[in-house]
């Protein structure tokens, strides 16, 4: 047990880029800034979603910055299997004896799939109990796919919710999207919202189905990819245009004014 | 007029450092990724917020890639003062005459004071312009300050609102707190919000006598600055700790669970 005197570690948030998954490997320093990278070479403590695909991100971070210790001499830490299904934003998932390793004064990396975690993809437990030990909690800088999309609308960027993944009941699906509609146009609050890529077009044609012709419909697709595409138009407008949405491609979903 | 075969030009959003009217000024790679700044220092067409500001963060652009012209040539636009003052998401701003230069073929950049346009400031009219002009509209990475508090607040990213600054009426202060605090509890939609970094110790106050005990309480200030500071807690620690919040840091509040 570290004594009184012992300095803790901090708790690193790392964004990774947006690639993740897909065909393409963009070089590291095109998204994340030096600062970034820097740290998080720096760093032999890790909690994780997946540990290959953590190495994976590690071997590109050790090509621009040299990691401090090899990647098979790091402590990587999956979150266990629960938490990817149901998320650990409910507080039912305590994750403080995660944090060992910044008790004993190492600093940790907290890593997620695809841009910052605990911003649609898990990991706030990790935070929460970096809080609660009172460990420094240092937010790095990198791509959030979120705010990208939300900026590339043109929409309200005033007032906006994120709610995620919606139902893929196409009943419960219609209600939702009308709801959501309701609340883009009534109180201009942009709605962002997302779905696993092979459902892409199934959602765009709910929401071409549902929205009226007039509501504003945005997506950004691969962003930080080659082919990046950000569209914005009214419903009107999209069904003219036959504009259509891949089902490999990431993309973030806006309904606005 | 450009003829038919002239290729247009792309719209850039471009992200600024978040120390914008600070005493603080950090080396921008530390927050921007190079491919961003490479971005940034090949336009000469700018609508921005201030050109002051503009002109200022483009010379510390230029002391790491050099500018495509002389900043004097540039061509720098400012939005209108009653964009500035009522903001320009709810369509009554008219922003396709400020494209010209990329009918004619110029890439252009949209700039706004801190972090990235048209999020938390003005510049949303300018993106849909360039939308309904079918001009590509290209979002550069940078540092957000609300997604990196979100991060560091340990808070549900799964699920989330940014609902700007709320009233500073002390009756309709409160009474919006405990709407926020419902949808948080309630929904549990982590609730975001903003302040004039004047007014920072007087929301923290409002904030900590309105909500209950064991709602969850989070700021991140002076994200990207040296002291830069994280704190997430439930509103009775934040009350025994007695944490207080400065008047001249920029901060980002977090309500939740």
């Amino acid at each position: 047990m570290a004594g009184l005197g012992t300095p803790r570690g901090r708790l690193f948030l790392v964004p990774a880029p947006l690639d993740f998954g897909c065909d393409v490997v963009t070089d590291v320093r095109q998204t994340l800034p030096d600062a970034s990278l820097r740290a998080a070479a720096s760093l032999a403590h890790w909690v994780c979603e997946n540990a290959k695909t953590a190495r994976a991100y590690l071997k590109r971070i050790d090509a621009v910055h040299p990691l401090c210790v090899p990647i098979q001499a790091m402590q990587i830490i999956e979150l266990p299997r629960e938490v990817h299904k149901k998320g650990d934003h409910d507080g039912s998932f305590d994750a403080r004896h995660l944090m060992t390793p910044a008790l004993q004064g190492h600093d940790m990396g907290l890593l997620s799939e695809a841009g910052m975690p605990a911003i649609a993809d898990p990991g706030s437990s990790v935070v929460r109990a970096a809080h609660d030990l009172e460990l420094e909690v240092v937010p790095l800088v990198g791509p959030m796919s979120l705010m990208l999309a939300l900026a590339a609308s043109g929409m309200n960027g005033q007032d906006f919710a994120f709610v995620g993944y919606i139902p893929s009941s196409p009943a419960e699906r219609v209600a939702r999207i009308r709801a959501l509609e309701a609340q883009a146009l009534g109180r201009g609050q942009t709605q962002l919202l997302i779905e696993t890529p092979y459902r892409n077009p199934a959602l765009l044609a709910s929401l071409l189905q549902t929205l009226a012709p007039e509501t504003r419909l945005a997506t950004a697709s691969g962003l930080g990819m080659p082919g990046e595409t950000c569209r914005s138009a009214s419903v009107k407008t999209w069904r003219a245009k036959g504009w259509e949405c891949d089902k490999s491609t990431p993309t973030v979903f806006a309904i606005g004014r």
